[in-house]
């Protein structure tokens, strides 16, 4: 994968994963929206609240998700942190934490904590250190999951790169999805916060595997400023790069579910808005009866509709059109007539596309999701407390 | 099992399962949520309503859910109840139709109105009957469903029966599920309709096999009055028993849902009011993880606990207690110590309880919910269109 890693970060990993941004990076981040937040996810918010949003290092640990432990908990977050801060000479509040995987237990700080100076002192730039980092943090998945992108002000190259970790769980609002992109771009907190809110609410909150929201969830962006470039000089340019950069890592989440056979791109059109297209595009992807037809690559409307139908938002059944690829199968309330086989193999595909016209207004909505299979219930039904 | 039927009331079934009431029944009943609604309930509904709840005779097919079939549709399940008129002497609107199945497929009308005479001409009070109309009714359902109650007013006995058909897409608000309650006391059809509102809300909309509501679900309640018994002198007792009669076979729909193995008895306790434990208790019963885990017996609170943080309902972590049977597995915002191995073997009997403290209010619910195995995925990706 071309991949360009941007100026003014140090990669490393071992036991676990660090970034760092020696000359310190501006800072934004989005949270799960779940209630019950693990201790990584409190002290991060609280770090780039007191730090004012710059940060010096990046700390995750994958197969502890430090959730559930109480104040034991915070505290073995907190002593990572000043563990980092005191290895690099900053402050504990310019480090960030994270941490996924199983939730309740105490996290092994001694392990992470004693790692620590071998880490520092092996951080490097460039791809490996940085493909290093993005295989570290996987937990259930099957490959590490990188994106980046580049643009060019005056001759000047500004680079993004974005690594993720995802598996189950993965839904709208985020879940057990740890997500960091690095820039070089030059750019205050707040202006970072803008560009990736957009971003996130057009990438990883339409997607969806299980339906489940976890309790780590994090997406953090850190910009080191080398480049020299402004973002308001390329504003548009660098929104439109995040959300290809964003938008590739939610696609490389997605096909990567786990037990995923099939990739599902759901295309809700004509809704009233947005706001009702996640709502119908969410009911159909985490009907168990649907994606279990996909499974079985079954061109079986039925279900899609009947999930519509119970979806909460009031629908004209009679204007409702599905497209499987180019044929259609329901319109007007009743079936259409199609080529059976011709479905069956076109959902015999890895990624394919179901559109759903709603007749009832001007927005539309892209939304991945996935199939449920066998495979997905062995995985979790053999992860074990 | 000990099923008493009650008196005024004859069975059938070959094609398709017919139950008449040669003098007529009161009767009233509940329906899907679903938008999207199969064409013999918007007829059954105009029938009750143009009867003025006065019934003759119950036609059941399954296979065929007559859904999203339009205008052929709607005529399709009129055809079948004129057809049963005829044959009986009664009006159309005295026949009230359901069909379970596949959707999108027209119904095989020819099949059913040919089976007619024959079923009219062979239809039986009794036992056998009974048990033969609930076996009719089935589909992929591995088991008959039927309860029965009695009570005694003034030496008079007064019989309730029920019968089911259930299996997958079982949720609160009713889906792919099937009850034909039959009862010879004398009742008004308001007083019916207030009797069942009650009875479903505390058996069929406290149960969820995968989250998915149906186009069909019906509950049927018809009462002969051939006990000369009036409702409103036993109407504490008729109440309890219907409720145990529905509690039953929501019980029995729920154990013989697809690929379930282990029933899970969610008891919500301590929440502000019955419509926050539903939500909570929907957001445990529907979600990926929670049902793997059950259906590997794991103890895995974290999973529980992350279900209730991202159901919709505010709640202090802090006050959240869960309990595995006799053991305590969470509690003040962290892990108790439990003996794994116990856990484990509790977790592998056919029933078990979990029991989730909220610490918010007096309103206490009891949810019955199941396992999520692989056996579901192959019966679901495998059942074509």
């Amino acid at each position: 994968m071309n991949i360009h890693p941007p100026q003014g970060f140090l990669f490393s990993s071992a036991t676990a994963a660090l970034a760092l941004a020696p000359e310190g990076a501006s800072a934004a981040a989005m949270f799960t929206r779940n209630q019950m937040v693990a201790a990584p996810v409190v002290v991060g918010r609280e770090n780039l609240r007191s730090s004012k949003g710059r940060i010096h290092a990046l700390i995750v640990n994958s197969g502890n998700a430090n959730c559930a432990t109480g104040a034991v908990g915070l505290k073995a977050a907190k002593t990572v942190c000043k563990t980092v801060a005191a290895a690099i000479h900053s402050k504990p509040a310019q480090v960030f934490p994270s941490s996924t995987g199983i939730i309740g237990v105490p996290l092994p700080v001694g392990k992470i904590t004693s790692a620590l100076p071998n880490l520092v002192a092996t951080a490097q730039a460039g791809n490996d250190a940085l493909h290093s980092f993005a295989n570290t943090i996987l937990t259930t998945d099957t490959r590490s999951k990188l994106a980046s992108a580049e643009l060019v002000y005056k001759g000047i190259k500004v680079s993004l790169v974005g690594v993720a970790k995802g598996a189950g769980m993965i839904h709208p609002n985020m879940a057990t999805m740890l997500v960091y992109l690095f820039t070089d771009i030059s750019a205050k907190p707040p202006e970072l916060q803008q560009a990736l809110k957009n971003a996130v609410d057009q990438s990883f909150n339409n997607i969806s595997i299980d339906g489940d929201t976890s309790t780590n969830d994090t997406v953090l962006i850190l910009a080191s400023g080398k480049s020299n470039v402004q973002i308001k000089s390329v504003r548009k340019e660098f929104e439109l790069a995040l959300l290809q950069v964003c938008r590739s890592l939610a696609r490389q989440i997605v096909a990567d579910g786990e037990g995923v056979k099939h990739v599902v791109r759901l295309k809700i059109e004509q809704a009233r808005n947005i706001k009702e297209a996640r709502q119908i595009a969410g009911a159909i992807a985490t009907s168990a009866l649907v994606k279990t037809a996909w499974a079985g690559a079954d061109p079986n409307w039925g279900r899609i509709v009947a999930a519509i139908g119970r979806s909460g938002v009031t629908v004209n059944l009679e204007k409702i059109s599905v497209h499987l690829g180019d044929q259609q199968l329901f319109s007007k309330g009743g079936a259409c007539k199609f080529d059976h086989q011709r479905a069956h193999e076109y959902m015999s595909q890895p990624e394919y596309e179901i559109r759903i016209t709603l007749g009832m207004g001007k927005s539309n909505l892209e939304f991945l999701s996935c199939d449920l299979t066998a495979e997905y219930v062995h995985i979790n039904a053999d992860y074990s407390t």
